[in-house]
């Protein structure tokens, strides 16, 4: 077999989610059916590996020192949402939900994986928390024993600088019907309840 | 949102089975946590498409002319096995069954989706069984409707040439219990049933 191939399924690989079967369908399919998004693929890594940075500020993915969230001027910076992804940026913002500004951990602590304070720029959020421009952390990360351990960090730094923390609420999503919901799930949104 | 991103989801969804959530899944994954690994797979994809063409012989994936296994002299060139995909042809190798040489269709007849003889590359099946070289045909296409359409006119193609045409067995895998099977194996295996 050619050694281009081979190559090109062990590269595959490095994707999430594929495995050594996948990458092989994967690589089959691209030379056989589509060598144009082939080539597509490959400018298009190389672009955003060489343009995409993290922005200074709120370490999101920007091409630019400061991401375009960070300089609108249409938003408010007395509110900071901490979230462990630039995707949940992305949800959240398609959400319409929030018009504030954004903190990207990029990760949430998981001392097994080596993955600390530093690792999460929390240096970085002490330094912007100290600026005294932020009224109130929103904290979003997720509802995983990591995120929640996140959350308790963040909430203990908040208080250092009397800066308000708040923690978006879990409970039954909207169309959740209950006989569906895991027992974690209802357990939360029973000791999160209230007046009605 | 940099505009490099967008471009670098799009880019990854031509890969198969990949939809929406899980080229942004990718393409984060890539940008914070493996740039190395995104760099080697442009660049594989660069070398690939730009290297790997296909067997002039025996349809291939290919970085030569002829590929190595139509090159081969410890191969039996009275034997050819008439697979649908590359990835077929490195499964029989891997078992060890078959020592003779290969023809790959890459595809199967589909005249709906506009696939026939010529997109099959059958005019050159057609002439390699004119050379008088050939003396079996083993059609290996899959146990679809497609590839057993494939088959049958792979048959008629054979008679034509008076090679002797055979196709491989269908029925319980081994290690297969009858209660997992479906029902379309089940018969096929009974129809096949031999002396004991």
């Amino acid at each position: 077999m050619a050694e281009a191939l081979p190559q090109l399924i062990k590269a595959l690989r490095c994707l999430p989610g594929v495995g050594p079967k996948s990458a092989q369908r994967m690589a089959f399919h691209l030379l056989l059916r589509n060598r144009d998004g082939a080539r597509a693929l490959a400018a298009a890594l190389t672009s955003a590996v060489e343009r995409i940075g993290s922005c200074e500020r709120c370490r999101a993915l920007s091409e630019t020192p400061l991401c375009p969230t960070c300089t609108d001027p249409a938003r408010d910076p007395a509110q900071l949402c901490i979230v462990e992804m630039p995707s949940d940026v992305h949800a959240l913002d398609s959400a319409g939900c929030f018009r504030g500004l954004y903190f990207v951990l990029n990760g949430r602590l998981s001392p097994l994986d080596g993955i600390g304070p530093d690792e999460l720029g929390l240096e970085r959020l002490d330094q912007r928390l100290g600026e005294n421009v932020v009224r109130e952390m929103v904290i979003a990360t997720n509802a995983t024993v990591e995120g929640e351990a996140t959350a308790h960090y963040l909430g203990q730094m908040a208080q250092r600088h009397g800066v308000r923390a708040t923690r978006i609420a879990y409970g039954v999503p909207l169309g959740g019907e209950l006989e569906y919901l895991d027992g974690a799930t209802l357990s939360l949104a029973f000791q999160g309840r209230r007046e009605f």
